[in-house]
């Protein structure tokens, strides 16, 4: 979708609005935590993301890649950033036809520094001398089908002296067919306010983003804004002076200045703002919270996991629960199904799952886990872990990559509670019986509608410890479970094939959508990816070591388990009661 | 399906069964009444239903339509009679292949009754001298396609000299592959249950049913046995003998005998229990409800409408409401679709209704239409007529043949307070907020669910009324409403065409079920159909009239409206709130 189509609604309904920019960064472990770090930050909801670019085959590859991903796996309309410096046509003609390949609709279209800092262009090497030469150029090749951005400089690309000249080249980048314009950083507000006024007596009209950018720390900020000849008001270095040696009190600082800026901005009537994030989240997420520019649920969470934007998949809305922490696998393994379920999970989803890519989908950084997780040569140290996750004091987990669902608050005490005997819990969700859907931690899709959920478990267990669950199970006549061993050996009371809607909601208006089914054929899929863990973490210690050896043994010989309670009109306390008094207690609890 | 499977899981669930036999009655009017008993006598859950035959184009093909329609319409398994006296291979073939093309797969096979009562078999005219024989041709062509069963007298077939030799014959049936026996009717249980013991000594060891004929007047009673040599305990004769002239009297005391005798029989440990009902369906049931056996709502209502049996319609889970009183008129105007909506009301229906067939679906007895509702003349007339319907002091209306629904009772009050205002209600449902599936009166579906409704009105509106009443609905945000004349002029305040699912069901280990929605295409065809009761109901009176101008009137310039309040979790009061004060009182209320 075009950027341009929401900003103008969002602004038609006079609604403020938000993006972050984020840059590729320059490890595979750094471009996996920046994945986490997009998906978690699209609770924020922004109504866009920027991706800068730089040149090169694998950087901007990455810029794309990140774009798509984005836009496919968590939902959130991607922009993508082009600069045109000492390019051609056929390069940039070769990136639009990538970029329009995989979905991406919007380009910022940039200049980009020139070489070596010179400030000559060089006729030789590139066809586009200016910004305005490539919107110029994405507008005849492609007509409407890209919405494009341009840079606008509130403070003079190369300095104050030059600020009209440079609202000249903004007006002719408009009428080459620029859609908007996002500013560099500033921290000068009336200046701010003062070229707005002048941008638009110079018959600019499209939309103006003004770049906010947090302080995060004092080397960096006087760096940056000197590089880039920001004017920065005496007050804040007046503040900032006594404070430059705590970094966390600059960063404080650096919310405060945002905080007072965008409320400034937003009484001036500004609406939309573009977050410098520089790949972090703490700041942002705090001013946009001390702001309450918060997202209405509707916006954030159409469905309870993240609508793809991927034309292909528009009509998907179930998906199994297994892999709530894993979209993007759960998107790769189903990248070539030809049909998405639409409604309900049924026969119009392809039969097959993709392979399990080693090492790709399941990634742990070996330093990381012996660092995080220790050298656990015992099953007491693995349900130690297991406990800290659920209680907060240990931030993952190999199955979790973050903290707990916050959904899973409410039960944690109980998950810590049944890990410490040996059900070692990789998911989970309480129940919840017709909540509304503007709830903030239960809620989503449309307005006046009402969300249901069955309670669920997924862990790992014993054999002893699953048998002895099974005897209690027998004759349950609602709770239903499957349990499977890493070769395949499933048990189950589920008689038929069906799948169990675990997620629902009911709109006015509309068929009852639910979103979240467990089922056979998908959990065995998820059961070879969930073992593969195992197997990853083992690996980060030494072949022959007791942690290898013990990690190995718990693979082999226990189950994937999950249950479902199917009276969703209890409360999620009748699912745990079903483990009381099984297992071991931890010596030490 | 086999009716001997499902006999055979009764069975060994030792649970007691029932099923009603019918014959095709001589009249149209007389076939479609027969239709609504049958519909009705669903509801007591019997596992089968008989339909008898007599040789004769139009007779058997009735006897045929009758048994297909009852699967693919009302969703009970049918057991087509066919007697095999004086007919040949090639017609008992012709006649086969018919039941087999319309999903018949239960035949009862009887020898027939010989012409003019002759007792000789003539073997110029008929292939088949005994239903044995008709047996063994229906297993050696057909293999085990059909359920055959055949029939057993208790009492011997030519009288009590007899039953031994009838026994032989029995066992022959058997031998030839009678999947199952259902008796003649008898009174005598000592006897019945000596006649069973001979049996299984004789090596008969399929299911056998007895048939039980609750005495409805005693004419008709003493003919039949007299006829049949059916010998009657003389304790019968003695009771009936002082009530013999009160009809009323004997059909209760008929009901003490029957709920006795399967009393009896069930203690000697009987399960299958035959009616003849002679197409009554009081009898039947009261001595069902005497001795409770009352079927689970599990057994009876799978969905909250009837799930028709017909191979093709297998997967069909979701209709629209407006059909709701009306389902052979649904089942016919989608007979032509490819595919069924199986989960979801989507693209996967054929997007076009049949044709309404005028006087097919639309059928009032003309005479009886003057009888029931008189002859009105004003608005108030018709109202009244519909408020009568409401209290339940009226049995019928155009639109609806039978009382209202049980579920709309605990509106009826309220329904009949709009309803004398002017909003003539054709369809309704409370609201239901998660009841249990076991619930007598709204549940449906598997054991251990819980069942959801959205509160519904359906009615015909005076233009004046539905714009006072739309004055009122703008800016609800959660009723939804489609209004509509019959000339097509579409009032609606929902947005898109999606579907309304109101009523669904959330069950142990399964996906959502939504059985029932509202949707725009769906209403408008239904549309044409409710607006021509107005005109069948018209036509009952001279054309010049004063009545049939009333009714032509309204028909013209009425709305049909229905109206959906989304919020279920509210009582029904609040869709009845909507039309308080509006509309005007009848001035004798």
């Amino acid at each position: 979708m075009k950027l341009i189509d929401k900003i103008n609604k969002a602004l038609e309904d006079d609604r403020c609005f938000w993006s972050f920019e984020y840059f590729p960064p320059k490890t595979q472990q750094g471009v996996m935590n920046l994945y986490d770090r997009i998906e978690r930050m699209c609770n924020l909801g922004p109504l866009f993301i920027d991706v800068t670019w730089r040149w090169g085959g694998k950087s901007s590859d990455l810029t794309l890649e990140l774009c798509s991903n984005s836009q496919t796996v968590y939902g959130v309309e991607a922009n993508m950033h082009m600069t045109c410096t000492n390019t051609n046509f056929d390069l940039i003609r070769s990136a639009l036809e990538k970029a329009k390949d995989q979905g991406v609709q919007n380009i910022l279209a940039l200049r980009g520094d020139l070489p070596d800092n010179s400030v000559e262009f060089d006729p030789e090497v590139g066809e586009f001398k200016y910004a305005t030469d490539l919107v110029r150029y994405i507008r005849k090749t492609y007509g409407d089908f890209f919405c494009i951005s341009v840079a606008g400089y509130p403070e003079g690309c190369l300095g104050p002296d030059d600020v009209d000249c440079d609202i000249r080249y903004l007006k002719e980048k408009q009428d080459a067919g620029a859609d908007l314009i996002i500013t560099q950083l500033f921290y000068d507000v009336d200046n701010y306010l003062a070229w707005i006024d002048k941008c638009r007596a110079a018959g600019i009209t499209i939309p103006i983003l003004p770049g906010i950018m947090p302080i995060q720390n004092y080397g960096g900020f006087k760096r940056m804004t000197d590089l880039c000849r920001i004017s920065v008001p005496q007050a804040i270095w007046d503040r900032l002076e006594p404070i430059k040696d705590d970094d966390q009190a600059v960063k404080d600082y650096g919310i405060e200045v945002a905080v007072d800026m965008i409320s400034r901005l937003r009484d001036a009537g500004v609406r939309g703002f573009h977050f410098y994030t520089i790949n972090l989240e703490r700041s942002t997420r705090m001013v946009l919270e001390r702001l309450q520019l918060v997202p209405t649920v509707h916006e954030v969470r159409p469905l309870p996991w993240s609508p793809s934007l991927n034309e292909k998949r528009a009509g998907e809305n179930v998906r199994p629960i297994f892999w709530r922490n894993h979209t993007r696998s759960y998107i790769k393994r189903t990248a070539l199904w030809d049909e998405f379920p639409n409604g309900r999970w049924g026969d119009s989803r392809s039969p097959a799952y993709g392979e399990l890519v080693h090492g790709e989908q399941v990634r742990l950084a070996a330093g990381q886990a012996q660092k995080k997780w220790g050298a656990p040569t015992t099953v007491d140290d693995i349900k130690r872990l297991f406990v800290r996750y659920c209680r907060g004091s240990l931030d993952s987990l190999p199955w979790s990559e973050t903290a707990l669902q916050p959904e899973s608050i409410e039960i944690q005490q109980r998950l810590a509670q049944i890990n410490a005997r040996g059900f070692l819990t990789i998911n989970s969700q309480p129940s919840c019986n017709g909540v509304p859907s503007s709830d903030k931690v239960h809620g989503w899709g449309p307005s006046n509608g009402f969300v249901y959920k069955k309670a669920y478990l997924e862990f790992f267990a014993s054999p002893e410890n699953v048998k002895a669950l099974l005897a209690r199970l027998e004759g349950n006549p609602t709770a239903t479970y499957y349990a499977v061993t890493k070769g395949g050996e499933l048990l189950t009371n589920c008689q038929e094939d069906s799948p169990n809607a675990v997620t629902w909601g009911v709109f006015p208006g509309k068929e009852i959508l639910q979103p979240t089914i467990v089922e056979r054929v998908s959990f065995l899929a998820w059961k070879d990816e969930a073992f593969e863990f195992w197997n990853a973490w083992s690996s980060a210690y030494a072949r022959d070591s007791a942690s290898a050896g013990l990690l190995g043994r718990v693979s082999d010989d226990w189950y994937l388990m999950n249950i479902v309670e199917n009276n969703f009109q209890k409360d999620s306390e009748s699912i745990f009661e079903l483990f009381d008094g099984l297992g071991q207690e931890l010596a030490d609890e």
